[in-house]
């Protein structure tokens, strides 16, 4: 109903306004429509396993903890999250963006199913990671508690990204100002208070380079014997640097919306280890309307693709608008259409990865 | 082959800590191992649906974002993810202590079968939270950022908690010392390394009480229509909390292991409440032997199912040395005899709530 009223023309952006402000101010009615918003599957979901583990970390001297003073503590473990149906094709290992975690594949805003599911039932396992540093992969805190007790200066410990919904409604392309949404949009308005509530302060400002991800990434591929890495805007290129430090267990790799472009700066030598696998890089629409140059980024991605594809690689792009697909955001996967958008990528893994299916 | 040798009584206490700091140092052998000890189970599991969402929440405005300079964020939010199995009893939402996710309740360090996907195959839907403010739930960053930006002074800013490794072996009751596990201990102790890596920073201290996550578990009770209430150690008190806000959505309530006692700070009115509910206490073993009281938390509680059953109330301890299991860590739901111990809360739950089955 709100959807309908969002998309009227006759409502004005301050009714919009008023009817987004009244769905995100009732805290506990919003709570309960998220849980009634959940969508049931018609048939059931199978698998052969499931469950979480991490990869990679360090065990390092912590002189700062809350609790206990000091001590050993680990970090720049990367948790995972995993599902493997009973026969599987090639494995794909999803990772999030910027200020978000593991959750932007999981459920939509709006209670429909996610990537990770949806994959799971066409026959791939699938690895949903929270960056290092991130949600249930857990920063150091020991920096921010030596600042507390005036053992390091406040400039010491690092800004703490998040994105406010003013900001993320335009640069994730939900619309041209807060509040208004591009007429064709994809991405379901209705729910930004949902979608306000998967935003998770972002700490990848205090990792060392290279950043511990692109090494969890490469580590995760090599376990699985082979995976397609699949990354989203600030993870965007990790397929590719996961590649570059050693390739030998990624099957293929999906770039979905770096900022900044798919990375132009990368050597002969360099373009010639990511040209041995295939990749496919993904754009929605509206790139020329945001704050935030993605039609830069776009036109980089495209100049990559010609690069690789000239040292025999076999590098695609995937633009919905080009097929008559319209209205995409950058959170293509949570999407009205993101099955449809899914559809395209699975076919692309068939085409390009291989379509063998492995029974446990 | 290490828990042999960390068993066996001619190790000496540096040659365990001396293979510990061996097992840590390896960080990427040691997440290979990670992955290489996950067990298959034998038969598939069946979901009729799971996903995630999001439980209560507020909008605010804050002055200090990362990236986005201000703007509207949203705080509170408790994440909970969820598998429903085809048919259902009563659903269980399982809440994690300090310093720890929602991930206490998936797969253990060592690589088998958690409590979640265990009460799933036995029938119940199961609802998984990251506590307000920790892990997939996230922080406010605002009063972190005003501190590195000089307008708010450095003691503005909580300490953040987290267990050092050497802390969280004595006051988790995994041994005596750091390094030397108790005879009969339960906890794997030789994946202390991949235990470590749950440990997420903890943030609560920032919370205004009451506690957000006691009114959205009594919220998220309510939208089941119907829910046992699990809580353990920081957690443990949160079932009793939730039910004093509203219990008419609370079918029952496991308080395992709550610091300091069950809470005989409670009102005869209050404690009249929850008498209205069955109610089960957890306590491990070793419970004397631990730098925190244990001891006393185990006879506060003992006093508490005293008081309500006094009020016709139903509660009962669960104490497995009293039926010859002995050596059960704080971290109960991971020891190696976690599913004998969750039998016998099944038992329970079956006994007092009901053996009701839903089908969807």
């Amino acid at each position: 109903m709100l959807t309908s009223r969002l998309r009227s023309p006759q409502t004005s952006r301050l009714t919009v306004l008023a009817l987004l402000a009244g769905t995100l101010a009732t805290a506990s009615g919003a709570a309960a429509q998220e849980f009634q918003d959940l969508k049931k599957p018609a048939t059931p979901l199978v698998l052969q396993s499931q469950g979480s583990f991490t990869v990679g970390g360090d065990i390092v001297f912590s002189d700062a903890l809350g609790t206990g003073g000091s001590g050993h503590i680990a970090v720049n473990q990367m948790y995972v999250q995993y599902k493997v149906p009973p026969s599987s094709r090639v494995p794909v290992v999803m990772v999030h963006g910027a200020d978000l975690s593991g959750k932007s594949y999981e459920t939509t805003p709006d209670g429909r199913m996610g990537w990770e599911e949806y994959f799971v039932r066409k026959g791939h396992a699938v690895y949903l990671p929270d960056q290092v540093s991130r949600a249930r992969s857990r920063f150091d805190p020991t920096v921010f508690n030596r600042v507390h007790s005036g053992a390091a200066l406040p400039g010491a410990q690092p800004l703490i990204s998040r994105f406010s919904n003013e900001e993320a409604w335009t640069v994730f392309r939900f619309g041209p100002t807060f509040g208004t949404p591009y007429p064709d949009e994809q991405f379901p308005v209705e729910a930004m208070d949902s979608f306000a509530k998967q935003m998770v302060p972002d700490l990848n400002a205090m990792l060392h380079a290279p950043n511990p991800t692109h090494k969890a990434l490469s580590d995760l591929a090599l376990s699985l014997k082979g995976a397609v890495l699949m990354g989203h805007s600030e993870s965007g290129r990790a397929p590719l640097e996961a590649a570059l430090i050693d390739a030998s267990g990624i099957r293929g790799m999906i770039v979905i919306e770096p900022p900044g472009g798919c990375g132009m700066k990368y050597t002969d030598q360099q373009i010639a280890t990511l040209a041995r696998l295939p990749i496919l890089i993904v754009f929605g629409d509206h790139l020329s309307s945001a704050p935030r140059d993605w039609l830069g980024a776009f036109e980089n991605c495209k100049d990559f693709i010609a690069r690789v594809n000239a040292a025999k690689g076999d590098a695609k792009m995937l633009y919905p608008p080009e097929l008559g697909i319209h209205g995409n955001s950058h959170m293509i996967m949570q999407d009205k259409n993101n099955l449809e958008i899914a559809d395209l990528i699975l076919d692309w893994i068939d085409r390009n990865v291989g379509t063998k299916v492995t029974s446990f």
